[in-house]
């Protein structure tokens, strides 16, 4: 990666989005009345409370559309497109068994540049040939942290390769981040300022970009995340005031398995940017995924639906946008994120079969 | 239905487009390098041959993102906006299990006009609640065709409801045809002209709209429809001569089981209109559902994919498309229609689960 990082501040994600806007997908914004009225109805709870129903309008950025099918092509053509080609004569190396494997092995290619792919030796299948698709050499490692880095490093001492880090760098960072550049964009193209924006979180690379994409235009970012086992380590940690460094959980929304890392937790962790972070159980998530999949008839993974479960299944959250409409005169534009759609229908069968 | 339908021809379904376009969604073109590739890459036999392999270019027309999630919604409209509303002041009812239902009776309430829709009890809960909650009014009957038809009557006699089929008429050929006169347009943006447009059959009614849509346009018009348990009647009867007038099939493109109408025969059966209609095993249409959903990120019924399967599988089509990709210089513009995205995850988790 490069040695001179961006500064972490919302201009860096503006000139991310001037590098590599000719070479990511300007994804399409959606949106839907079914999922708008489903998001404004109250819930049992809050009928009983008898508050004024807020008008919720719902808006998708669909980076399931994106290359590679995740927004995370946007972080590693940004990352790339920072380097001198003499600086990526070696290639390019990481670790992962997700969409970062992908996008760095499509933005090397792109690039003209050698990709190094270390993956778990259970990895889906699928996932290993989509890698090799895309024309990366792939690294067996084992499947804990230890035995990765340890393949990691191997590879980094036999190649020479420049490691490429899925989240904790301001260039990966801000690079996700011009999905919310566009996300505002075009939300202003349909007539609707984004009041609110919820981005789902794991390591926090993508959340933090947006909130810095976001600073300061008046639309307040919000993260989602899921409970289970855990993985909600970032409202935890903003509840306990320290970043949380180890999680262990096995949630289906398997995009967001990480701890939030330290430079993106610099961010999020500053309620200037980030005002608050929320979770969802498993069981909510599946709802929603349901929704989205069969209103929307769009195809997103697990990970991808966190921020809509939040929306509509979140007490607290909900109550926050209450009051929010309130303040606004009683609707509010609501930007929600899907993040990727890089999931296979036997993995929606295992979820949704035996019913 | 209007006891004055449109002449059988383009010019109708021109002037259809310009009674609804303000009312039908202007369903996205999408196009995908990984499924041209898969199209364009000889199979193994193809390879025996050592036929040049041509450059397909895959473009598809996502009707799924159509109101209510299919093509019927433009049927429907077309249908109800030839209509006065003296015509109409009894309401409009039909028989229908499953697009043409939903498409029926949000058109009627987009009209403010009352819609009965007969639908057999054994319908899916999901279907039925589909269809009340655009504000008809469901009427059960049996399953078989006499028990339909003679609620169907009763309802009649007791309200005065007009009926509006869903296939068999000029009003609902034309309506439909209105989404090949935008893919010719969304391709011409795209700077491609289709040189054949593949559309699925089942009574007929969009196949022979979109055949009327592209005549004398230079765009070639292919039928594709499932062979399952002789649900092949459009391919049987043009061998044979006359049409096929009963089907009984289990396909699992569940929209394509019923045989073609007469009037709509009647330009399927014209060489000038249709050049072919080809067939594929439900296996095949599995495969491509698969391909469709996991690769473009799409959620498509499996009816919908029954084109995109005869692109890819059937021997003798891409025999038809080799040929003319030679002629056109060795590639080739193919245009393909994606139906409809009604489909669960419960039933998606039944084709592809247990695996």
């Amino acid at each position: 990666m490069s040695s001179n990082p961006v500064p972490i501040a919302r201009e860096s994600v503006l000139k991310a989005y001037e590098l590599i806007k000719d070479r990511v997908h300007r994804t399409p914004v959606i949106t839907s009345t079914s999922l708008s009225t489903i998001a404004s109805t109250p819930t049992e709870a809050e009928q009983q409370n008898a508050d004024p129903a807020p008008q919720i309008n719902l808006l998708f950025k669909c980076e399931n559309f994106q290359k590679i099918g995740a927004f995370k092509y946007r972080g590693a053509t940004h990352a790339l497109s920072r380097l001198s080609d003499e600086e990526l004569k070696n290639g390019v190396c990481t670790h992962s068994s997700g969409n970062h494997a992908q996008a760095l092995a499509l933005a090397a290619r792109e690039r003209n540049v050698k990709a190094y792919i270390v993956m778990p030796d259970i990895s889906a299948p699928n996932k290993i040939a989509g890698t090799q698709g895309y024309g990366a050499e792939v690294v067996f490692s084992g499947s804990t942290a230890p035995e990765r880095e340890k393949v990691l490093k191997e590879v980094q001492a036999r190649t020479g390769a420049l490691f490429v880090p899925p989240y904790d760098h301001p260039d990966i960072m801000c690079g996700q981040g011009t999905l919310a550049v566009e996300f505002l964009e075009q939300a202003e193209e349909l007539g609707k300022k984004l009041d609110i924006l919820v981005a789902p979180c794991g390591g926090g690379g993508m959340l933090s970009g947006v909130a810095l994409a976001c600073h300061t235009t008046g639309t307040t970012v919000f993260g989602a995340e899921p409970s289970e086992g855990g993985a909600d380590d970032a409202s935890r940690g903003l509840k306990q005031g320290s970043r949380i460094e180890i999680v262990k959980s096995l949630t289906i929304a398997d995009g967001l398995r990480t701890p939030v890392g330290v430079k993106p937790w610099s961010v999020i962790s500053n309620k200037e940017y980030v005002e608050n972070v929320f979770s969802v159980t498993d069981e909510e998530v599946k709802k929603a995924l349901q929704l989205a999949v069969e209103r929307l008839k769009v195809l997103v993974e697990p990970s991808s639906v966190v921020p809509l479960a939040t929306v509509l299944y979140n007490e607290e959250f909900r109550h926050v946008l209450r009051r929010k409409a309130e303040e606004k005169g009683g609707s509010l534009n609501v930007g929600v994120v899907f993040s990727g759609g890089n999931v296979t229908l036997a993995r929606l069968a295992e979820l949704f079969g035996g019913k």
